[in-house]
C-alpha cells in the first residue's frame, strides 16, 4: 500500500490546490478546486465551528457537486474568502448554469480557522484581506503545492507548536485514489506524553513526517496533555479543518459516511479532538474516475476507502506540522 | 490519574450494572441502572444502528433524564430488552410520573448488537429470550459486576476474536469520576497490525488488558486490517456499544458533546471504525454530584471530562476483549 507519486490529494486526478498567503497579516487561504462539479459531503464535530455552504451538501438538498472547498484562516473574516473564490470561477464560467445564458453558480464549500492572535498585523479595519486571497488562491491552483506554513496553515498552531498544512495520499490500487488535505490548527496535541512521537506513528509511510519510531513512549494516563500542551483552550480559537477525496463515484450518502469515518483520522492524531473548542470538519469530495460495484460489495468498498481516508488524514495532520516552521 | 477503586464505570457513585445472560442461546443484556433520572446524550455514528428512545435524548426535546440504558444482543430482537426493563423499573416505582397516582413511566434508551450468527440455540420462534432477560438484568445489578463474554457481551466478536463487555474509571480528582461501559463487537479489529498489540496500548492503567508494550510494532499502511482480520462486513452484524457516565452535573447538550469525544475512544481502540456495517452508538449519562463551574472554565472541564471519557472507552473496548473467553 503505497502514496501516490506526489503523496499529496492531488494524486486525486482532477484536482488542483492553491494557497494564498498574507505574510504580512500572518494569514491565508487555500483553496481546492475540481474539474468538474464532484460530489460533496460534510461531517462537522467540533463545538465551535465557522462554516459556509455546509447545508448545501445535504443529501436530501438539491445541489449535486461542489466546484471548490475553500480553507481560510481569519475566523468569520475568512467566510470572505470564499466570495472571492466564487467571482473568479464564475467569470470563467464554472459553476451550475440554472439557464443557458444565465450566470455560472460556483458551489463553493467553506471552512475557517482561528489564526487572529498569531503574529502577523491584523489591523485591517473594514477591509480584511481573506476576498482578495480567495482570488488569488484561484490563480495559484496547480497539483504541486506546499505544505506547512503557507495558506490556511500561516498562522496556524497544533497545541504549543506551529501547526500548518498537511498533505498526503494513498494508492488503493486499480485506479483507485485517496487523498487528505489538513490545516492543522487544534486545541489538543499531536504529541504523544513524550512530546515528540506523533500520535500519529503507526500511519506514516516512508518518513514522511520525521520517522517517528514508537521508543520508550511514556502511556498517556491523563486525558489532559501534561505540562501545558493545552495552551488555547478559548471558544473559536482552534480548530483542524479537512478535505478528503478520492476518485471514486460515490453518492452524497457515501461521501458522507468516507467524511465521518475519515473523522477518526482526526481523533487518531490529535488528543484530545473534537472538543468545545475545536471546528474539527471534514469535507469529502468525490469524483466519478472509478465506478463501485452495485452488489454487496459496494459498502465494503465504502468501507475501504473511509478507512484510508482516516489513515490519510491521521498523515495529513502530523504532516502539516512536521512542514510547518 | 488512577482508575477508581473498583475500576469499573459502577465507580461513578449511583449507577448499578446488571448482566442476564442466556447461555443455552449464547446471548445476553447488560442494563446500567441509575439512581434517579440522570442527564442523558446518544451520539451515533454507525452505519447500522439499532435504537429505541435515543430521539427521547435530544436537547430540544422534553423527557429530563434516563432511568436506565440498556445493551442487548439478539439485533432487533434485542431491543425488547428494555421492555422488561422498563416494566420492572414501573412496577418499584421507578420512573417520571406525570400525575400523582400515575404509573412510573421509566425512560431507557436501548442500542443492541448483532450476535445471532454465533454459538447457542436461536430457534426461539416467537418467543426470543430478550424481555425476560431485561426483568433479570434489573435483579442482576449490582455495583460489582463481571467483565467478558457475559451479559450484552456474551456472544460479541471483536472482528475475528470474542468480543466482550469491558469496563473501566478514571478518578479525575476532587471528587470527580468518569467511567465507560463497552460492548465490544466490532467489524474492525481491536488489534495493530502485529495482531496481537491493542491499538488502545497507550491508554492502558496497571496492566488492565495485560499489559500492552510497543515492541517492534509493524506499521498500519494498509487500510484494511491484513490477514483477514476483518471478517463479517455484513449489514447490521457488527458494532461498538457504549455508555461513558461521570458524576458531573451536565446539562445535556454538555452531554452530548461528552458522548461525541467519547467515540474517539472508539476510533482509537479500533481499525477502521464507524463503517457503514458498525452500529457504534455512545450513550453519556451524568449524575448531579459534582457542580462544574458557571464561568468560562465551564467547557475546560468539558473537555477534560469529554477526554477522559475518550480514553475510558479506548481502555474499556481492549479490557472488554481481553477478558472475553
Amino acid at each position: 500500500m503505497r502514496p501516490g507519486p506526489r503523496n499529496l490529494i492531488t494524486d486525486v486526478p482532477g484536482l488542483r490546490v492553491g494557497h494564498a498567503t498574507d505574510e504580512a497579516a500572518g494569514t491565508g487561504v487555500t483553496t481546492i478546486l475540481t474539474d468538474s462539479a464532484w460530489v460533496g459531503a460534510v461531517d462537522v464535530r467540533g463545538g465551535g465551528p465557522g462554516v459556509r455552504e455546509t447545508d448545501t451538501l445535504a443529501p436530501e438538498n438539491l445541489v449535486p457537486g461542489v466546484h471548490a472547498v475553500v480553507l481560510s484562516g481569519g475566523s468569520v473574516f475568512g467566510l470572505a474568502a470564499a466570495d472571492g473564490v466564487v467571482a473568479r470561477l464564475s467569470v470563467r464560467g464554472v459553476g451550475l448554469k440554472l439557464a443557458p445564458e444565465g450566470k455560472a453558480l460556483p458551489i463553493v464549500p467553506s471552512a475557517i480557522l482561528f489564526d487572529l492572535a498569531g503574529e502577523g498585523d491584523k489591523d485591517w479595519g473594514e477591509m480584511p484581506p481573506y476576498r482578495a486571497l480567495g482570488l488569488a488562491s484561484v490563480d495559484a491552483a496547480e497539483e504541486d503545492f506546499a505544505l506547512g506554513s503557507v495558506g490556511a496553515g500561516r498562522g496556524a498552531r497544533a497545541g504549543q507548536v506551529k501547526g500548518g498544512i498537511g498533505s498526503v495520499s494513498l494508492d488503493l490500487g486499480e485506479g483507485l485514489m485517496v487523498g487528505a488535505l489538513a490545516a492543522v490548527n487544534p486545541v489538543g496535541s499531536v504529541f504523544m506524553p513524550d512530546g515528540k512521537t506523533f500520535w500519529a506513528w503507526p500511519f506514516e509511510i516512508d518518513g514522511e513526517y520525521g520517522g517517528a519510531a514508537p521508543d520508550g513512549i511514556p502511556l498517556a494516563h491523563d486525558p489532559m496533555p501534561a505540562e501545558g500542551r493545552l495552551t488555547r483552550p478559548r471558544a473559536g480559537t482552534n480548530t483542524t479543518l479537512v478535505v478528503v477525496a478520492t476518485n471514486a463515484a460515490l453518492d452524497k450518502g457515501e461521501a458522507k459516511r468516507v467524511a465521518m469515518m475519515a473523522q477518526d483520522g482526526i481523533a487518531r492524531a490529535v488528543r484530545p479532538a473534537h472538543t468545545p473548542f475545536d471546528g474539527d470538519i471534514v469535507f469529502a469530495i468525490a469524483g466519478d474516475a472509478v465506478a463501485l460495484p452495485a452488489d454487496a460489495g459496494r459498502q465494503r468498498e465504502i468501507l475501504r476507502i473511509g478507512s484510508a481516508a482516516a489513515d490519510c488524514v491521521a498523515r495529513a495532520i502530523a504532516r502539516g506540522v512536521f512542514h510547518a516552521r
